[in-house]
């Protein structure tokens, strides 16, 4: 056998998950076939310079993932009769559910070898740790306060912040009028627990997106599709559904719509609140992409038309500073604030106020501006080169938005295409894109693919779309007729 | 009029509360009579250098409490027929359901006037915000990947940490098998959100803490008491209980129980595994005091006897380190610890991968330990000076527990005392404890007081309790039966 392993412990990636990943991989190029006798954790951990629960964190791993397997008193061996592909589509079969495909994001995110078109996230290289280190510099007289309890509300500097930051999306509120979440998720979920119970049904937009699912599956709630087009969602389709379903609320993305990209018309904005307010039904805007803007100043919020105080509205910087601070905000009416911020207090006793004070120096001192200036016409760039990617390779009869803003383009498949294996066969050629089931909230018989472009650089967007675009011929070939006569 | 305000630009109070607390004070002193008109926000703001937003806010901030009243056009007056009493008491009975003595204790322990024995948490003073904040400038080059989201599980390198650390507790498990929340009081809504649905029941220790009671609330869980002695919760009791309300879990604070104090014997740790193992329902150990130890080296984790991975065993570094980290941590058997992990991530996306990894570097490079050493006897001295300034200024029949560990001592008043106000008596003269009917699942007719002594040092603890002491004997006196002959 040949295992030969490199630590980087400059890397990002913890050891264990280093070795991990080698021996997966020596494995799957066929360099340690199977029944090759791994070495003694005790001898490894020395080779390696290691701590012995690492390489036995790295070898429980693979146990668990099914590539190796240990024989008490004998040792770990490479598994016999194992396949890259049987294991992937066992990884693949075990997440089918479309539950799962979030946690597959995550986890294929972090492989760190795939072309991760699934997530609708900022580029890593983007994010603006120096800044943010510095701020915490900054607040050193004051650390230790902040690393106590915080308040129900979170840090008041930075509900101060926002609340000029919030005046730039149209809405004016007052510091004890925001609440901070841990990100917009969390926003949802206590909106979510506080306006409805098991059973009940909420609208969302179809499609919609995966994570805003996720949240009312756990809570028991029915979210119901109200179709949209490209002024967003369709007003006649929406009554029919308020009066059809009771909904407690009614969950919107109006700016930049994920996963269509679609910003809400000025129209449809106002036919919505009056609607709403005539069924005394709130909405929930969800605005983490107002600000990710190509085309034009950035669209206000829906809230800022919102006269009678009916507009939830969550917002975060995941999209535009960085996902890890955890940090997203509501504002909606007094009353429901409290109730808002009552719940999340029992349950979690509030945020990180280091985090909190941090982004708040960080908008104070103005880089959260030069960052958005910065960024913007990084990822315009590759929005057009993912565009023009797909003008080049899609087949004819595909379709695709082309949004003004955002992080995703919503791509239609030709109809006739056997696409049942798209997924992992596009998985298999080191691609990861997030398919259709997931963003619906019924059966749908046609094939969608929500690409995202925030994280990979021009040239490799237009790489995975051509592989990509291969892989839907293929599967459009396969469709036709002279294969399905017996 | 007379207003004259100092603003510290280096306090940790944030600008428009300085404006906040000066004006009360020099209203409830008289130096702002009723009427008194206050300058217009333009010219405050430009007098103290401050932005007009501060001042609005701190304007809003008094209207809202009730001291001011604006009229449009004409300015901000203070109120007619104010009197600070009446404002303390309006604020008492608006929160005075107990779920909302939590609130207080964080409201009232922010405002750094009072002498805050209500709340279990470790000095602010005594926070390592050094140490942490060198971690963070040590991970500089991880810090853009930290930022981005995290595991569902929380940081790797963290929960290696942890495995050690729990190893300590007599607990074996694995990385994998940890995960992070955001402090104990998730861990708790998480299991509860898991295991019990609105209208179920649980069994808690009678008297237990307030915040499990805001976590049982607000899931619609009923929590039902099982009394306990100076061994922990009553094997009778507990059976009886069991069998009489089909609990879907046991909840325990077996080392140091708040507020009791208390440290379960073997033996009932040993009686409580077997009847939960008889009757197939799952144990959740509270351990976030069990390393708070005075006398002995501390002690093991209930868990560390469980053969049959029925204990879910959740802590936290906020009363050791700091709050303000907001991590805690569960471990338990691997389907259950799944299901956890799903809720949070559907819920919150996870915790915040900085804060975990500058966590994980703090137990690494031994600052925990360290950090321990330095602080146990800061807190047996404190400990130490309440339970001998109770022995020399309480009334006899008054009793108190003599806790080996954590961060309060149960106090029981004489029976026959007129305690209603005590609360409001305590406040005004700038004590605040938490009383009795914040740890009850039913109504008692005793009264007890939880008193912490963490966050004051000695001389300080002294005074507190003999000006309690006095306010005590002036209510048992009241309760002489002369006072209510007709």
């Amino acid at each position: 056998m040949s295992l030969s392993l490199q630590i980087d412990r400059e890397s990002r990636c913890p050891i264990y998950q280093q070795i991990v990943n080698q021996i997966k991989r020596q494995i799957s190029i066929g360099d340690l076939p199977a029944g090759t006798r791994l070495p003694a954790v005790r001898h490894l951990a020395f080779m390696l310079g290691v701590t012995r629960l690492t390489v036995h964190n790295a070898y429980a791993e693979l146990q668990a993932d099914g590539w190796v397997e240990a024989t008490v008193g004998r040792g770990t061996f490479v598994k016999a009769g194992l396949e890259v592909e049987a294991l992937l589509a066992q990884h693949l079969e075990h997440h089918r559910h479309r539950l799962h495909y979030c946690s597959d994001m995550h986890r294929l995110l972090n492989t760190g070898t795939l072309l991760a078109l699934a997530y609708a996230v900022p580029d890593i290289s983007l994010v603006p740790s120096t800044q943010i280190l510095e701020a915490f510099n900054q607040i050193k007289s004051d650390a230790a306060a902040l690393l106590h309890y915080g308040g129900q509300d979170g840090d008041h500097e930075l509900r101060i912040e926002l609340t000029e930051h919030l005046k730039e999306r149209g809405i004016n509120t007052l510091p004890d009028n925001i609440l901070i979440t841990s990100g917009a998720t969390q926003g949802l979920a206590l909106i979510t627990q506080t306006l409805a119970q098991r059973g009940d049904k909420v609208l969302v937009e179809v499609p919609t997106y995966l994570g805003q699912m996720k949240v009312f599956n756990v809570m028991g709630v029915e979210p119901v599709g109200v179709p949209m087009d490209e002024e967003g969602v369709i007003i006649e389709k929406l009554i029919d559904a308020i009066e059809k379903h009771k909904p407690k609320f009614i969950s919107l993305i109006p700016n930049y719509h994920n996963p269509t990209g679609v910003l809400m018309s000025e129209e449809r904005r106002l036919a919505v609140l009056d609607i709403a307010n005539h069924y005394r039904i709130p909405i929930v805007e969800d605005d983490v992409y107002g600000l990710l803007t190509y085309e034009e100043k950035a669209p206000l919020a829906l809230k800022a038309l919102d006269k009678t105080d009916n507009v939830i509205y969550i917002s975060s910087v995941s999209k535009t500073v960085a996902p890890g601070l955890r940090i997203g905000y509501i504002t909606a009416n007094a009353q429901l604030l409290d109730k808002f911020t009552q719940l999340r207090w029992a349950t979690e006793l509030g945020g990180t106020p280091l985090m909190h004070r941090a982004l708040a120096i960080f908008f104070r001192e103005g880089h959260f501006k030069h960052h958005m200036k910065r960024i913007l016409p990084i990822y315009k760039e590759r929005r057009d080169a993912m565009l023009s990617a797909l003008r080049r390779y899609m087949p004819t009869h595909s379709t695709w938005t082309s949004p003004r803003g955002g992080l995703c383009i919503w791509v239609k498949l030709p109809p006739k295409g056997q696409y049942n294996d798209l997924y992992p066969a596009a998985l298999m050629r080191g691609i990861v894109y997030t398919p259709n089931e997931a963003f619906f909230t019924e059966y749908s018989d046609e094939y969608y693919m929500r690409l995202c472009f925030g994280s990979q650089d021009p040239s490799t967007l237009e790489t995975a779309i051509h592989v990509l675009a291969e892989l839907i011929y293929e599967r459009i070939e396969l469709y036709q007729p002279t294969r399905i006569t017996v």
